[in-house]
């Protein structure tokens, strides 16, 4: 472990010992053909000696010391087995951890912190995806497209279809209250804005001088004054539970709330009662109990547009993501500051 | 009759003869709050003598008369009878229709254009509203999100439902291939470009020095290289019928159409075929045989997003019309060219 500090700049690797280092890929089954395409797939080949290896068959630690043997680069995805003590050890020439992912939570430990290996993620490969996804649900529930296709598709008259919402708005002079300036925050507001809506947002961590700040409210403004709300915030002891029975009770009557961020930031039974007594209408892509049980009681209202966990999966999504890998560990091997670098301190921020 | 051409500029209303004339407003009653808001419904009775008759209740010709004598604009907008020589008879002094919706076709005749009476729509305000609709089924259809939440709300176990459809696509660099150069479409298509989408779109009249022309290309070209197509074309005996058998089968596999414009322009038994084989997604707020009856093929196809035919019925579209409505009436009294005036000539390539 040569690295004992958590900055972005790795020590260069020593490329003349050895051009193309032996780096593990992990990534899931289902994912295995997502990331790359032909073009990233070669660059990546030309840089390091890639070894595959899926992220179940790693659990197993005689199956993971093999694998780590000789291994410089981790590159990671969902389903990795935590890296602690033991399996550092394990890993002895491990040099930096590359994470094709979002969250590192599962991933990390004290011990991975404390070695001082340098680790990015892809997180910013997934921020126009979710971002696309949020916007998505928006036109829908503005439009109110959920209630008439379930009510045509439940074999409803024509007429009562046609009067089975509210008058459809559109997003253009709509007002949309956006909780969190997150990289996905930002680019759902831009977004919106380019559709002609006025846009607020509430996060205490908007800093002077950031272009945001002439949008910031309070969060009971934002509730009280906003036709849709979309959460991009992410999930910290300080976000969760953020929007309680009181908060969307400040929610105005057919309000409309887009949650593509995490489920735990809202009190869900708080937000089923407002939902299911008709109140507000809401798109979901994130649930407190995935995978969502087959006979769960968000699956059967009328006014509620559901996905299951997607927002980050798109084609585009998962090929930005394989060139952040391919780009970062370029950087990394040629001593060059990473991009995508975290560290635990912030960390305790993005959640 | 004083008018004997089709000019959009009307003779002045002779002003100084009865300040504020008599006019018929005729709006059917689901819709007859929808059009004017505080300020508008003020200005439209300062220009003139508002009454005040619903369309259904003019079918009965002694009605209509007694409505119609002594005035000199109708308002229409839907299911007002027809302005046939018997009708107009009734209506001698007639001197301006101005229809605050979009299509003409049940209101006008042969008779009715030689009498020269202008006539104007307010259909402009209903192309943002049905560009965002079409934009609210690209995004839904790229998201896969109704094959989504169809097979969550069938009961679908969480990991058959994130595989029921293929790998989501995001909008930015998709290709939207749309039919049709409309106000709709072109208002679509900056929405899409906004979005960062490559757009493509058929249309044979779109003349040389339109912006639009170097985005041009033909029908099969069209149909073959993109991803979604849009149908904004009005129908005309020349559109009628333009995506039939052949020309869907040409569109790509996993390609995704959208209509919101009109149903007859697709050869509908073809794209259900195409649609319930799982080849194409389709969403539509247009259907061939409206109302839908309460089995319709249609309603329970899990890769189809449906809405009853409420592209232009926004709150937004309505006070737009409403503003039009009123800057028309101006214009007519004051003897300043009309902006929406149609011709029996325009007519024709409109639909």
């Amino acid at each position: 472990m040569g690295h004992t500090d958590n900055a972005a700049t790795p020590a260069p690797h020593n490329i003349s010992d050895n051009p193309r280092p032996r780096t593990l890929l992990s990534i899931p089954e289902h994912e295995a053909d997502a990331f790359f395409t032909a073009e990233s797939w070669a660059e990546l080949n030309e840089l390091c000696d890639v070894v595959e290896a899926r992220p179940d068959a790693l659990q197993d630690l005689e199956c993971f010391r093999d694998v780590a043997q000789g291994t410089s680069i981790f590159i990671t995805a969902w389903g990795f087995p935590r890296l602690e003590s033991e399996r550092l050890e394990l890993a002895p020439e491990l040099r930096f951890v590359m994470h094709a992912a979002s969250s590192i939570q599962t991933l990390v430990s004290d011990e991975f912190w404390a070695a001082g290996i340098p680790i990015a993620q892809a997180g910013d490969a997934m921020a126009p995806s979710v971002a696309e996804l949020s916007l998505t649900f928006t036109l829908a529930l503005l439009r109110r497209t959920p209630r008439f296709d379930h009510a045509l598709r439940s074999g409803a008259d024509w007429s009562d279809a046609r009067t089975a919402a509210s008058r459809p708005r559109e997003i253009s002079g709509a007002r949309i209250g956006v909780i969190g300036a997150s990289r996905t925050g930002r680019r759902y507001i831009d977004m919106c804005r380019a559709l002609g809506a006025e846009s607020t947002v509430y996060d205490p961590y908007i800093h002077e001088g950031d272009e945001l700040r002439a949008y910031a409210a309070d969060l009971p403004e934002v509730l009280s004054s906003c036709d849709v709300i979309a959460i991009h915030a992410p999930e910290t002891p300080e976000t969760r539970g953020l929007l309680g029975a009181a908060e969307l009770a400040a929610i105005k009557d057919g309000g409309l709330l887009v949650n593509t961020a995490r489920p735990a930031l809202v009190d869900e039974d708080a937000l089923y009662r407002e939902v299911s007594s008709g109140r507000l209408d809401a798109a979901l892509d994130v649930f407190g109990n995935e995978p969502l049980p087959a006979g769960d009681r968000w699956r059967n209202l009328p006014n509620v547009l559901l996905t299951p966990h997607l927002g980050g999966a798109t084609v585009d999504s998962r090929h930005r993501a394989g060139w952040i890998v391919v780009s970062e560990v370029r950087r990394f091997l040629r001593g060059e500051p990473l991009q995508h670098a975290l560290t635990s301190d912030r960390l305790k921020v993005m959640g």
